[in-house]
């Protein structure tokens, strides 16, 4: 087993809020690192923890989703994914987005894989479940800023969508190439 | 192959900068949805595009490196990775942050993934590296604000860090598990 790496923590000189909003939440701190250089700006944004899930059905069928993302101005094919809300424990967001997004629910869940969409500047942790058997068991109830495509696909389609980097969201790549590259 | 998913962009009723420093360029803009919905803030960062490398020696091993990361405030391993500059192709990025964080060049070089590190809100790409056969060929040369250590790792280490989640930064599990899938 590798060992954890030396850390050597900055020092935080001065930090503050320059936003509050949801999704716009941003500290300013100056920071000196050990070497004693002084790194005016360094910018923190404050997200809660997101989730994700490889959903499958009984029959192995990947419960797959597309959405119109703004950023980039594309539609693309993801994972089912959302945030924590808060008192929520990671799988309970993971299970209600489900529900929300596709209207299916159900099966044998289990934690799969934890990353950090981006430790230079986000505090927050993005954990992936795996939801094997799920079924319809509801009707689609997405929030009114989501238009949401649900695609049943199956092993080779993803495959195929990954193979192509067409799964372009990093944060859903990594759990699904985990998946294929672990079984 | 799996078709592309059907394109509903949205409309941008009002667009403006809040912020254009390095590392916090931000747009915030009223969107409305092909259903009619408006949602009046929507966040955009805009960030130059991003590079990493996997990175592996002429004996096989993997320049990994790792670093203190301050908004998580843990320090991880992690592959080489950096900006792309004014001017220059990814793989040109790619090239001179791995001189520059470890002195190690060389080798054979391929474009490996391309990921989003989140469509939602940000607007770049990073792309990922192959580079095979790389060695020693300067000192290393980190900017100020890194303070970066140099792992030369075997393949059995860097596999145990994946299955632990312990290269936590999304951006670079996810082509590393590309790799471990598809070989």
């Amino acid at each position: 087993m590798v060992k954890p790496p030396v850390h050597r923590p900055w020092r935080v000189l001065r930090s503050e809020y320059l936003s509050r909003r949801p999704w716009f939440t941003v500290r300013r701190e100056e920071v000196q690192l050990p070497s004693g250089v002084v790194v005016p700006e360094w910018y923190i944004f404050e997200f809660p923890d997101w989730v994700n899930v490889i959903a499958r059905t009984k029959e192995g069928r990947y419960v797959m989703i597309s959405q119109y993302r703004h950023a980039i101005g594309q539609t693309r094919y993801e994972l089912v994914a959302g945030c924590c809300e808060a008192g929520e424990s990671p799988e309970e967001s993971a299970r209600r987005e489900l529900l929300e997004e596709t209207g299916y629910g159900g099966g044998v869940w289990r934690e799969w894989m934890v990353t950090s969409p981006n430790p230079t500047n986000h505090t927050n942790r993005c954990y992936t479940f795996l939801a094997e058997g799920v079924e319809p068991i509801a009707a689609q109830q997405a929030e009114p800023s989501e238009d949401i495509e649900i695609h049943l696909m199956e092993e080779h389609e993803v495959r195929d969508l990954l193979e192509r980097d067409e799964i372009l969201q990093c944060l859903h790549a990594a759990p699904l190439w985990k998946y294929f590259a672990t079984r």
